[in-house]
């Protein structure tokens, strides 16, 4: 294969996109540069020249020459108009945005089947981790029957400030905007939307099914409180935000929940920002990935290392998409392999009981009340987990056991 | 890339070439058969049909339609000969045989080169687990300044028993003998010779260094007793078989030497025939990969993953080490870049004073003796470690702190 030269119009010069700067710069040997900049703050100072810089998409969309773009915006709408444009001018593109891949998925397949063009993303899930592109390459013969892992930095940092520091929720949550570990609304992060963002992602490249984000349950941390971390730790416990999806019999179970996680398991020590995934297969047993899961320069070197793939004209091969597919170009089957009507055990903490009529309890293992807090460990029909999604004003603490 | 069909001839049908069968017959999608199997033993009962078998390797090599060897025999002379009459035939072999790689290095790079062949073997060094592919094509424009691991499977699984079972270590070892973690000649896994030869084609990939196996120290596990293990558990520590490759200053180390590991490595709940890597970079930060080390199918699906691979006239791209010789093709600079002379901290576990005399020993900070056992942590310099080197008559324990 002979490596082409990749001259590069970049979107967006925050966290990752400087992170993508710095490490283009002292990476040896990649025959890649970037020649424009769209931004859009016209007043921010920026460390490199303003002639880099513009403010008009158009000026890189409509450009000649250019032959990779690199999305890395944060709104998810905006960035889907630009990819989408980009992939219709025969352009290929890096992106990290987990958000607008996940509630774009179908489009953005069809988008790179109609124009031939490659859409790749290692940077939207585990950060530096090299997720995705081992799923393609490397256990893509493999018959996978799991998935999961840490997948957002935020989460993680704060329930191990939590449990380290013996801090509330809160305390930590106000700590880490100020250190840049979580954003001024963290909703997305601590709710567990960009954990099953990349759960949707994993769930394509692991087993062919691609789902739209509302078809996966996600509750997150945002309810959490030192209770709960006292809970975990006097068992011996941790508490991790995880994404799941997993084979159990023939069906497919896909969801982000915080999990109780014992001293054996891998996932046990990954802590702070560092992300992991665990992935299973009939033969290659349980293979273990942890790297940072955040950050301007993890995140980048994930972004060059599609970069450098595009010098010799990588694409992902969706095989087990397109055999589940089977050339009908129809990509709703999936759907009908995932399960929602099973029990799951969790550990639900509570301050009044009428909060839990929204679920259905189907058996009660433990059940603790006190002055300060009561909680029970049932088994749930997870689909009835749908009656209290996404809803703000819900306020359990769900822990799966 | 159009995939095209692999027609394979098989050389070895034990563990690894039985586990590499299964997996072939249970993947889904991938064109590619074994057509026919080189095996040594006549009377061995075979659970697949005669009419498979061979015992004349020309029969295989001089087979028109193969367009892949795959060579899992044991004895790494006779694999190297294989292996470089096909690829003299202008036929891409897949292998996961770390000692013919290791002793032979330069030669099959130049075979490779010569012959415009794919020599790949991603099975050869941590199982499962997808490293070399991944420091070919994810870390390839990455500054790579350290690659550390746990790669032998039957070292860990003799340390893991030894700790949990309060055992010593001939009792584990015979153990392991019968249950099939252990060779009846156990030397090249206990004494660290096969650690060794995996971090030689690590340093190969992470940074394009080419070393012979006499140009890396490695001690292993042959002297250890449940004393050491007793030292460790004591101070909340684990002794790992480590292969080590990184950087210091300018200059690069490359070792395998037990390690102390505290809690917090990734590596101390690496148990039982589990391997790990951690791969550390400028930009991406700490890496670790964790996946079975050992065993039939683990390995057979990293092979497996190397046929599929080939159905895409896969290569490995050697970046790195190109980068390096510079196209003068001369692969000697490696080693001026390996440094020799530093100091390098130790516990070391003696019965008699005399057996230290062949170690430059430069400072003495601890210094223990009892009538059942003695130690002493040092700063030795690593040069002096060569003194004791291959010695089966060595008695002493060393281990990195």
């Amino acid at each position: 294969m002979e490596n082409k030269n990749i001259t590069i119009g970049l979107f967006g010069f925050g966290c990752v996109g400087q992170g993508l700067y710095d490490v283009l710069n002292h990476s040896q040997g990649l025959k890649a540069n970037i020649e424009k900049i769209c931004v859009k703050d016209r007043n921010k100072k920026r460390k490199i020249a303003d002639e880099f810089f513009t403010f008009d998409k158009e000026e890189i969309l409509q450009r000649n020459g250019l032959n990779v773009i690199v999305e890395l915006i944060d709104n998810a709408d905006e960035a889907f108009a630009i990819v989408k444009q980009a992939m219709n001018n025969g352009v290929s593109v890096v992106t990290a945005n987990k958000k607008m891949l996940a509630e774009n998925f179908s489009e953005l397949y069809h988008l790179q089947v109609k124009n031939n063009v490659a859409l790749i993303y290692e940077g939207s899930a585990g950060g530096s981790i090299p997720i995705i592109r081992n799923l393609e390459e490397y256990y893509d013969n493999e018959l996978l029957s799991s998935i999961k892992g840490i997948l957002n930095g935020t989460c993680n940092y704060i329930l191990t400030r939590m449990e380290l520091e013996n801090k509330d929720y809160l305390d930590v949550l106000k700590d880490a905007q100020l250190n840049g570990f979580a954003e001024s609304d963290p909703w997305l992060d601590v709710a567990a939307f960009d954990t099953k963002f990349k759960a949707l992602l994993l769930t394509v490249h692991a087993f062919g099914i691609v789902l739209n984000p509302d078809d996966i349950f996600n509750t997150g941390i945002q309810n959490i409180s030192y209770d709960d971390i006292l809970y975990a730790k006097q068992r011996g416990l941790r508490i991790k935000m995880l994404a799941v999806s997993h084979k159990v019999g023939d069906k497919f179970r896909v969801y982000a929940i915080p999990h109780f996680v014992d001293r054996n398991s891998e996932l046990y020590n990954v802590s702070y920002e560092y992300n992991a995934v665990e992935v299973e297969g009939a033969y290659s047993c349980k293979q273990t990935f942890v790297g940072k899961g955040a950050g301007s320069h993890p995140t980048g070197s994930a972004v060059l290392s599609d970069i450098s793939a595009l010098t010799y004209d990588y694409k992902y091969g969706y095989k087990k998409l397109k055999k589940l597919i089977n050339g009908s170009g129809n990509i709703e089957p999936g759907k009908a392999q995932i399960e929602y009507d099973f029990p799951i055990k969790l550990y639900i903490r509570f301050q009044d009981g009428e909060q839990l009529n929204d679920l259905e309890i189907i058996s009660v293992e433990e059940e603790f009340k006190s002055a300060g807090t009561n909680y029970i460990i049932a088994n749930v029909n997870f689909n009835s987990l749908f009656n209290i999604y996404n809803k703000r004003e819900n306020k359990l603490f769900i822990c799966a056991i």
